[in-house]
């Protein structure tokens, strides 16, 4: 088999087999194929795509490309979530414990990134003492004892999709809903997910800014998991404002203690819930969404998925008193509310440019080498559809030494205030399964 | 500028600049732009195309990545000729002598290349002592007193198309019509023609197959050209076998001197004149392609076109008598008839399958480090339309020490005979001016 004719073979439109699939993540992962043939390719794809089956076997073969995890000596079912990324999104860390407090084991392997704030690990890390270093034995007790555990990602997960990644962003091949899908797919399978939901984000702050692609991603990846017999499930959902009001890493923490206390924000907690219930059906502790979302609500009402909280931080090393006294996290040393240069309703929130705003006053990582501020970050007052009058407080900044004047301005410059009433968006647009 | 952004740019079928054209071929050639993005990029122009602005920028971009020749020291209009090949093509050997006996410059540069048998300059080597080693300065003399000169190929000409050709060839890239139509073009600017005659072939035995793929080449190099302000005509003529009876060095120099003398095959010689009265046209010397045509048969029918061979050859310290006895060019040890298998009348010649043979014979180079056999090569003694006899002789084989067993069997599986009448094959499809 020779590179140079699959690449014209897929230029011209036709179909790969499963071996040349094969052969070409092996080889490209052993350095056999070089960037430069890989980079047609990958052009050859943006336009000519692939069809299902390609992608699964695509995934697969990215999967194999470097270790996998194995977490059969778990009991159950273990579904994974993942979000395609937004600003202020803090399921994870409600999700961990909500689910897990109905039986449904929570097995995730998580990362640090880049990014307006930290990873799931930066936050939990902002409860003193936590800690993700433990041993894949420790991981797989945990889980069986607590039905819960978070630990690090190992460096050799799917290192193809690592290289190919770092290729598709020099060579304007990252756009392209098989290589997305795939690559996200690939990290859940190998990471040992049985089945995975899938928070698929569109809108003005979503890397899909249009409900037509988000869905066509959405389908994309629930087709790969199905052919590779994992039950998928996404839901799609809202990214045209940041989620909930905390951006920033101890704020999200104590966002995330609200929601699991049932005092969260509305759109955080519905979205927690939606994806909640459908982990659970795909666990099999529920035999529909509504009776999982019973089971959910009855969790957060009656505090055990609060106590769920606490057994999780306990058992990783944390200080679990946080969540009764949540004024003992991380604290910025000065706050500034950010006023609002006119009256009306707010009609959009340019969420990148919050997240960007977070970001600048140190809650994230604009290079791998960054110190994250896990004190600061920005709490949000208006949310679309909200009054404002002028020089009532949009956000709050949460700043320790960075320099705030131009994070101010940007701030004020995301909202856009129209004079007329202005629905709330809609939260949930599809679910795919 | 960043590369990643132009590919972007192409990949969305949006248009470059002249300054970004410039940008990507000049960070290519000094290796600023490295091969993955380049590659990434051409699979892109393949599916984008360029338009007819950018294909000249392109092709301007690539003459000034090397050494350009200034032959402006020479009188008149300097006309080059150029072939996008096919088998036994014989016509430069017997255009330069041809249009320079009428006055028409020729100052051709020449390689030895790839291919079923050698380039013009091994075909020339073949007349003993025969040399295109001579200086920049020796070449123009050679033209300005003869009319007629060829000299090797300078190692400097468009860096950029030879670079770019290699990462094409192994990134499936090479069939891109911009990209060819570039590619010769640049080499002919970059070599000093004033003006442009192409001979694009079209058929089994070319690289372009079908006719509307050759007028497409055709149009596109002869709009580069003139863009580029260089007269460029182009002759689309046709390669559904090969061109007149011989393939291999010395039997093409052996057909040169006959076509040369009048007594050339009927194929050759009316493309010859085709090719050479537009030519003579473009370099001011006819004011129609009849008149030119005339001024070409009688150079030929007065022995002028002949006495201008002996000339060049003698000019370059050849031996020209050959030109009155070509047996005492080389000569090969054994000649094999190859017999038909059956009788009727021969309606497909695989070119390509005869051009192959000719290499397996030793006539042309399968890498650049192949050994040419001057001597060898095939004689077509039928041709499409002829009728012929069970056992009769469809070639000859000229041979030395190769094995010509499997040749032999090549050949006549190369050959289709029909048993109904079949009409010689149209020679010349169209002209593009």
């Amino acid at each position: 088999m020779r590179m140079v004719d699959l690449i014209q073979k897929k230029r011209d439109g036709k179909l790969h087999t499963k071996e040349e699939i094969q052969f070409i993540i092996e080889g490209y992962t052993n350095g056999d194929i070089p960037d430069y043939q890989m980079s047609a390719w990958s052009m050859a794809i943006f336009f000519k795509d692939m069809n299902d089956d390609e992608r699964a076997w695509f995934t697969e073969a990215i999967v194999h490309s470097g270790d996998t995890i194995d977490l059969s000596a778990i009991e159950g079912i273990k579904v994974d979530k993942h979000s395609t990324g937004g600003v202020g999104d803090t399921t994870t860390l409600i999700l961990a414990p909500l689910v897990s407090s109905i039986g449904v084991p929570v097995a995730k392997m998580s990362g640090r990134g880049l990014g307006h704030t930290g990873g799931t690990i930066d936050k939990l890390e902002a409860m003193k003492g936590f800690s993700v270093d433990i041993s894949n034995d420790e991981f797989i007790r945990l889980v069986n004892t607590n039905k819960v555990a978070v630990m690090g990602q190992t460096d050799n997960l799917t290192p193809a999709d690592k290289k190919l990644y770092g290729l598709r962003d020099v060579t304007g091949t990252v756009n392209s809903i098989p290589m997305i899908a795939s690559s996200i797919m690939s990290k859940k399978l190998a990471a040992g997910a049985d089945a995975i939901v899938l928070d698929v984000k569109t809108g003005a702050g979503a890397f899909m800014k249009e409900l037509d692609e988000s869905r066509e991603l959405a389908e994309a990846m629930v087709k790969i998991g199905n052919n590779l017999e994992r039950n998928t499930t996404a839901i799609i959902s809202d990214m045209n404002q940041p989620l909930g009001f905390m951006i920033g890493n101890a704020l999200e923490v104590k966002e995330a203690i609200d929601t699991l206390n049932g005092r969260g924000p509305a759109d955080l907690t519905e979205l927690c819930y939606t994806l909640g219930s459908h982990m659970a059906v795909l666990a099999g502790k529920a035999n529909s969404t509504e009776e999982a979302r019973e089971l959910l609500q009855e969790a957060v009402k009656t505090g055990k998925a609060l106590e769920q909280f606490k057994l999780f931080i306990r058992s990783q090393g944390g200080d679990d008193t946080i969540v009764d006294s949540p004024e003992n996290l991380p604290t910025a040393t000065k706050t500034i509310a950010v006023p609002s240069l006119s009256s009306g309703y707010i009609s959009a929130i340019m969420a990148d440019e919050i997240g960007t705003s977070a970001m600048l006053l140190g809650a994230g990582r604009a290079t791998k080498d960054s110190v994250i501020d896990l004190a600061v970050g920005i709490e949000l007052h208006k949310k679309i559809g909200d009054a404002v009058e002028e020089g009532e407080a949009l956000v709050t900044l949460h700043v320790n030494d960075a320099d705030y004047e131009t994070v101010v301005e940007k701030v004020q410059a995301a909202y856009s205030i129209s004079k007329e009433e202005i629905p709330s968006p809609q939260l949930i647009y599809d679910v795919i399964s």
